[in-house]
C-alpha cells in the first residue's frame, strides 16, 4: 500500500495510464504524487509508518493496509494469487511494525472461470491465513463479464495493532546505521517470469511469498528501538525500497554489492534479460536499517528464524551521496542503482 | 460485504461462475456460503453486524468493511463510480451502527485508461469522502493490460468504531416491530440501467449515491436501543435484503405495497421491463427495523434529515410466515417476495 502523505512530486501529465503506472517504480510514484494525493486527500491523513497507515482509535494504536492483487498466471511454482494476497497484506502490517488481526478480502471474477479454480484460490486464502495466524473476517465477490479482468483479482485489507516497541520511520535512520535483508531477493520475481513460459529459460526456482511477521517480531524482540526502518521490498525490489528510504531520509545508501544474497538461478536469470536483481519483487523478505551497535544481534535473530538462514547485513546509510543509493563491488566498482524505471515484469504481484 | 459468519448452505455444485454469482441474490448466497466461507474462515471470525465485520481491539469497538466497485458505465447521472466507491463503503459501516473513521481504496486500472477519465474519479473519491466527514489514509494501483479490465476497478474498505448505542442484529428483531425506508427506492438500479442506452427508454432519474449516515446518526438519536435491525439496499433491493432479514430471524416481513415509496420513473421502467421495484439496487437508502412504539418517532427523524423528505414505513414483522417476506396490495391481493435471482441488472455496483 501507498500511503497519502502530503504531495511532494510534480503534478502528473501522462495522458493515459500505462503498465509502468502499476509497475511500483518511477512512473508509480509520478502518478501517486503528481495525482492521486492531491485528488484524494481529505485534509487530514493518516501517519505513514511503512505500508501501512496509522490509526489511533479510543487506546488503540491501529495499522490498516490494503493491496490489489493481479498476478499473472494464477498459479506458480511455491504459491498462487490466494497466498500472495493474504502474505502481501499481513508483510505490510508486519513491515509497519504492527501484529495482524484480521483482513477482509475482495474478489473480482471473470465470468466463466472454473469454480475449481476459484475453489483452489480460496483455500489458498485460508491456508496462507492460518498460517499467518490472522482470521478473515469478512469480504465481497464482484463477477464481471467475460473479457473484463483476466480470472481473479483480489484485494487484501488488514488491520492490525502497533507494537509498542516500533518506533520506525525514515527519520529514525541516522548515518552509519546497517542495513539487512532477510532472506535470497528476486526469486518471486523471476518466477513469476519464467511461469509465464514467455522466454526460453527454466530454473528451479520457487517464489518466496509467506508471512514475514516472525522475522519482524523477532527484530523487535532481539533489537527494539535499535530497529530504526523496515519494509518488505515488493515491486520495484530492494533498489525501489532503498532509494525511498534514501530520499526520505536524505541520507545515502550504500550497499556491498558481494554481501547481497542471490541465488544463481535469479542472477542468471537477469543476466539474461538484462535486469537487476535488485530491481525485482520478492514477497517474503524483509529490508530493515538497525543501529550498527545491534546489527550482529538482529542478524543472529533472523537467521534464528525458519527461513531466514540466508540473511545478510548487505550495506550502511552514509551521509553521502546524499538520497542515493550506489552498489560497491569487491573488485573496486561503484554504480548508482536507481528506482525502477518502466515495467520489464508487469503484474508481478 | 459479506460477513464470513459459519456456513449453513449446501457445498456449491455449480462448475463455473457467472454473472448471477456476484448480483447480491440468490446465486451470491450459494457461493458464499457454500464455497468461500468453508474454504477461507480461519476459526475465529468476526461477529456478523449488518454488512460490516465487529473487531475488539484495545478498549476500542470496530467495524470494518470491504467492497469491490465494477459499475458500468463508470460515470451516471448522480454520480460515478468513485462516488459510489465511497458512499458504498461509508454506508455499510453506518449500517453497521459504526461512525466512519478512515477508507482505504485500492485502484486496478486498465492500461490506456485516458488521465482524464482516472482524474474524475479521483476527484470524485475525495469529494465524497469530504462530504461523508472520512479520511482516505492510503491505498493501492495496480494496472492490467488493456482488455483485462473495464477502464477502472475500485476495491474500498473502511474502518469505523461502534456507536456504544447501537445494539443491532437480527436477534434483536421482534414480531410487531415496524420496517422503516429513509426513500425511493430502484433509483440508482433503474438509472445505471439507462444510462448504458440499451432499452429504448429515458427517464429523469438520477441514482441515489449519498453516505446514509446522518440517517443511522438520527435514528439513533431519536430512537436509540428501539432500532433493532439496519441495512442499506444495494445489490438485490430491499427484497433481498428483507430476505436475509426474515431467514435470521425466522420471522415474517408483511410489506405495505402500496406505502413503499417509488418513482414513476422507476415503476414504469421495471413494469416495461418486467422487474420488480423491490429488487433494484439502492445506493443512498437505509432499511430500519424500529419497534412500534418508537417507528413514528423514527419517521420522523428521518424526514428531519436532509434528503429523508420521502422515508416511509412500510410494513411490519409478524411470526407467519416464517422466514419470508409478502406484498399486501390495497386491492388485497398477497404475494411472496423472493430474492433476487439471476442477474437482470449486472455491474450496478
Amino acid at each position: 500500500m501507498t500511503i497519502l502523505a502530503p504531495a511532494r512530486g510534480a503534478a502528473f501529465s501522462d495522458t493515459q495510464i500505462d503498465m509502468a503506472h502499476g509497475a511500483g517504480g518511477k512512473a508509480s510514484r509520478r502518478l501517486v504524487e503528481g495525482l492521486i494525493v492531491p485528488a484524494v486527500m481529505a485534509g487530514a491523513s493518516g501517519d505513514a509508518l511503512g505500508d501501512a497507515a496509522r490509526l489511533t482509535v479510543g487506546d488503540a494504536q491501529l495499522a490498516i493496509t490494503t493491496d490489489s492483487f493481479v498476478v499473472r498466471p494464477l498459479r506458480f511454482p511455491g504459491g498462487s494469487i490466494g497466498d500472495l494476497a493474504v502474505n502481501g497484506t499481513v508483510n505490510d502490517l508486519a513491515a509497519g511494525g504492527a501484529v495482524p488481526i484480521a483482513l477482509v478480502c475482495s474478489l473480482i471474477v471473470e465470468a466463466g472461470l472454473e469454480t475449481s479454480v476459484l475453489r483452489g484460490e480460496l483455500d489458498a486464502i485460508g491456508a496462507a491465513a492460518r498460517r499467518a495466524g490472522v482470521a478473515i473476517v469478512g469480504g465481497d465477490t464482484k463477477v464481471v463479464e467475460h473479457g473484463k479482468a483476466d480470472g481473479l483479482y483480489v484485494t487484501t485489507t488488514g488491520i492490525g495493532r502497533i507494537d509498542a516497541r516500533a518506533a520506525l520511520s525514515a527519520a529514525a535512520v541516522r548515518a552509519g546505521d546497517r542495513v539487512l535483508v532477510t532472506g535470497h531477493i528476486g526469486d518471486h520475481g523471476i518466477t513469476i517470469l519464467l511461469a509465464r513460459g514467455d522466454i526460453d529459460l527454466s530454473a528451479d526456482l520457487r517464489s518466496d511469498t509467506r508471512s514475514v511477521y516472525p522475522f519482524a517480531a523477532a527484530l523487535l524482540d532481539a533489537v527494539g528501538g535499535d530497529l530504526h526502518w523496515m519494509r518488505d521490498p515488493t515491486r520495484g525490489g530492494v533498489a525501489t525500497t532503498l532509494n525511498e528510504l534514501a530520499r526520505d531520509c536524505r541520507l545515502g545508501i550504500v550497499l556491498d554489492e558481494d554481501a547481497v544474497p542471490v541465488r544463481d538461478e535469479v542472477r542468471g536469470a537477469c543476466e539474461l534479460l538484462g535486469l537487476d536483481p535488485l530491481h525485482i519483487a520478492n514477497e517474503g523478505q524483509l529490508v530493515a536499517i538497525v543501529a550498527a551497535d545491534a546489527a550482529e544481534r538482529a542478524l543472529e535473530a533472523i537467521r534464528g528464524v525458519p527461513g531466514g538462514e540466508s540473511a545478510a547485513l548487505i550495506g550502511r546509510v552514509d551521509v553521502a551521496p546524499p538520497r542515493t543509493v550506489v552498489a560497491v563491488a569487491s573488485y573496486g566498482g561503484t554504480r548508482v542503482v536507481d528506482m525502477l524505471v518502466g515495467d520489464p515484469l508487469p503484474r508481478i504481484c
